[in-house]
């Protein structure tokens, strides 16, 4: 059993995170925090976790997070990269399910997000957990940065591509669609449900955040700069993401249904399915599974990869705990065996 | 382990219990039937069990159902009625999701389901599977009949009511509301989302056959004959029953909350909120759970409850199990704990 | 041509007000005032609008309001109770929407709206602007209070029940459910879609400002005091509202579909529909009908009725403009000829 | 005035059509037929059109068509291929909502929709009814064949950049977004709520109908046979389309804004929106506009446009209108000034 500390739980990846860990067997919930709600039944606010979770949130600043084995940071952005250190240095890993320790070009990360980083060291010691394709530095990371939700879904189904060399790496598009959740439980207008319900819209076009991350992943495989336009849009549901990614394929290129078979085959999280599926985000609901299906339409040049995830669970929370199950030498499904809520 | 075959597998509760039976740590699934689809993986059909259900449809007519411990009917009403017996003699028990053995009267049953019973004596050996009620006789069943969805949800809701002889159970009502789920996965154009999305309404206002399943259990608690107005809508969502129930009280009633907190303490599938509270149906999404608010609006002569459950769970699918699991002398809550999906 | 100003054009019932005045053939649009947004263009912040309002949001303070003809305040409750009294000294007609004139107890308005009211005198001068009962004294108002959204849908589903004497008025119960627009356009957690969508519950259960301004009504007309439990409930939609309602009837009642056929025979926004109908929220989306249903399940001694409108249309600014075209002798349906979006 | 008539008025674009002629002030609503339900009162199949509309279906074979001005076919593909020529024959003009027309190739034609067609003069007659690339030749049309939902999305947000010859035609891609009404009104399983509500997906990836009529025209403006890769979407949403286009710019390439803007100065239907903005499919909503916006991501060499319609009415009863509207020399906006539903 390993102790477990949640920073930040009021959101809906904290809420995720206490989902899975509720019921994962070598674990043992001993805090959650947040400011705003001290003394406050978790279950009072999350009612689908009464009679799971008896915790009440704590203050971040008294709690007895350093007796944990790992924290959790479901905080907003900047939170972890000043409070992560005294953690860490008293020995307890950290696992940081927003962006602090995601980009290692500190200058583009602070074009991205508007600040300056608070500790650069931590970031150059973080290890980015997406184990399809960092599984070995996870298991030994102290530190490790959970990747961003379409992040996961564009970076897996653009992977196998780039990593064989067989597409135009300078001009890759991901057409990528979240539903609402992916803006988290804040108090705002455009996802009220009167704002985005039965409408449909891209956003960000301009620029995303998620763009230099994924960008961080394909140039590093591809030894080269590659060029992605990516473009967010927002569904009217509450959770999945669905991501349409092109590329034009060059003539080193050969099965492609074989190549993608052939580079997830081991691994417990990523499915690639049958030619001729659909991926449905419903398949995932609830779910950590990344599910593919690639196409090659008319037989031309294009290769169209549909990607599926439920962006709180492969997309934030499940990952999370794939990633702690890596680092505590745990299963790596552990916990993570649930079936997809379909209806 | 036990193993467990499913007659009529590719409706909503069909799924459901795959869902739920993949990962019960006492179950073998060893079969699972559909005339219409024999050969075909269960997992083609519905993706989210792929990596958990390996079955593929067998025809009802070849499959060794015979060996199985347990067989679930998720057949349309009047399917188990002719061919329970068959498994019945064959040592089998059996668990009959449809409405076959839910009404005793035989006569109101023909004219609410429009058949001629075919099996009135197993009609009279049935045991209803509401646990809350009947647990002692669930164990020692046979062959159990498995509530309807909007039954469960306003049965819970009135019985301690109707139990303590608090109202006048000559003018119950309930106005109990369900997803779209509820109405099966057939092809039908008042449940497409074009027609259903975006919009309220009632349906069989004029009568449901809801209404005497629930009655039939009123009356017996009360030892009257109960008056009880019940009227289905359609909400446009997927899972998930809200039943508001109202009923006068009278000269006898006390503390209301204490009541049902008393009546459910022992329950592992009723929790009775806290007062001031407004159960969400989000709450027990995938979950077998059924939450209850008590209420007395200005303190006046009106009781109003609320109770919600997933009515392909608790409704369903969650309470077959929970029956399966009393049949059999497992924990209650083996396989069904698993915490709702919010958001 | 009359000249029209708008208070307060932010929320849904402002956006829904120039959608309908936009294209009334006898109303020039001549100020929309917001405070936090001057100098913007309304067909920026709404773009449906875009081409049919050229308008830019002006300063409360300074916009010349004066000059209209009649001005609607859509703004929170609590600002047209100071506000109206200069418009009014200075010739112009006021609508309010929202509830500051609705309730003539000034006592039962200060506890349900938790202010002292400003102007006791335009309360008592104020007419309340349901046109089903009071059309006459709405064509000579100076000063008019429109129903709230629920208000309207119950109101109009009772009153010819009441009006008869035909049901115990004692224990009238309404079971409403409105779609999450009814909550305005305000930043709030619990009507984020991640919240609010795909589930149901029900709100306000011990007491909501709706019940009050019903009973009002009904008291009127009943000529002594009803009672009457009123439950709303959020759907996981943006418009509409049904009201499910329930009474018991007395020796007195005859034939319960003639009965409001006659009460609604001339009414061009109430739409009785054939025995056996089943009235869906969509059938009125964007439109300015009520439609009811009465139905009588079993022959037994409950009447219920099913009443739906959109709560943006006749449930607030389609009725303001119904009163509108009253107060200033246009045909009562001028501007509100609009088929209903369905599907 | 003119005589109009619909030959098959149950599906969506029949229930859209009589929305939009119901009112038009230029048309009498002569006859509309369904062969299944010959004497049903339409507004008992819709009720929005309740005091609207007073007409019956009538039988195909001895509706009165020949008398009327226009007739339209809102019928399954493959009817008004046969049906159209006795209509033109008498003089009437036929606008087809089906593809029977679209497609000059009779060829391509075949492949995709399976049959041999029966009236390849009629093709070589009929007029594709985009009216931002035919105005001219609308207005002279017999027979008009009214364009795809998905590809007048598409069509408006690339012409100005193929026109231009800007753009690398060669490899054009559109994903394409669908609410569920462009599935139409049939009882099929994957269209209804609780298979395509809160879920997404893509859907014919390997090819769709829609491609080639896409670049039918694309081809006709680029003097050359374009590429075009078409991935269409299914949303859970009623109504509404967005399609997010991508092109690669080649060294012609200028002000792109200033391109569309320029493009469309005149175009009544089409609004091309400010930098940075971000059309919603709500603001089209019962609409007959199209909106665009223009991007160019980190100013590089690939171009977005985003392009939203309500399917129902640009992309397909609205457009008609706008067809016939140009067909009799009426104001082309004729009973279609109706702003859009927002919320």
């Amino acid at each position: 059993m390993i102790r477990v500390g949640i920073v930040g739980g009021t959101g809906y990846t904290g809420v995720e995170l206490l989902r899975l860990l509720a019921l994962h067997p070598k674990v043992e919930l001993a805090a959650i925090t947040s400011r705003g709600n001290v003394g406050e039944k978790v279950a009072d606010m999350f009612p689908n976790l009464r009679g799971y979770v008896d915790l009440v949130f704590s203050d971040p600043a008294t709690a007895d997070l350093q007796s944990c084995d790992v924290v959790f940071f479901a905080t907003p952005n900047g939170i972890a990269m000043s409070a992560a250190r005294e953690l860490l240095d008293a020995g307890v890993r950290v696992i940081d399910l927003a962006a602090d320790f995601r980009i290692q070009d500190l200058g583009v990360w602070s074009q991205w997000y508007g600040m300056t980083h608070a500790s650069p060291d931590l970031v150059r010691e973080a290890v980015y957990g997406l184990p399809e394709l960092n599984r070995e530095a996870i298991r030994e990371a102290r530190l490790l940065a959970n990747p961003g939700c379409h992040v996961t879904a564009v970076t897996l189904g653009l992977l196998p591509l780039v990593k064989a060399g067989w597409v135009d790496a300078s001009s890759l598009i991901a057409d990528s669609k979240s539903g609402v959740s992916g803006a988290g439980r804040k108090a705002e207008i455009p996802t009220l449900m009167a704002e985005a319900g039965e409408s449909f819209r891209a956003y960000a076009v301009g620029g995303h955040r998620h763009q230099p991350e994924i960008c961080q992943t394909l140039n590093l495989v591809a030894g080269q700069s590659v060029g992605l336009t990516f473009v967010p849009h927002l569904v009217p549901m509450v959770r999945g993401i669905e991501a349409t990614l092109y590329a034009r394929l060059n003539a080193q290129a050969g099965d492609l249904q074989a190549l993608f078979e052939h580079a997830y085959a081991d691994e417990p999280f990523v499915d690639v399915l049958p030619p001729g599926s659909l991926p449905e985000t419903r398949s995932v609901r609830g779910n950590n599974m990344c599910r593919l299906a690639i196409y090659r339409p008319q037989g031309g040049d294009t290769v169209v990869v549909s990607s599926v995830i439920d962006n709180l669970v492969k997309g934030a929370s499940g990952q999370a705990v794939q990633n702690m199950n890596l680092m505590f030498g745990f299963p790596e499904d552990m916990g993570l065996r649930i079936v997809g809520l379909l209806p």
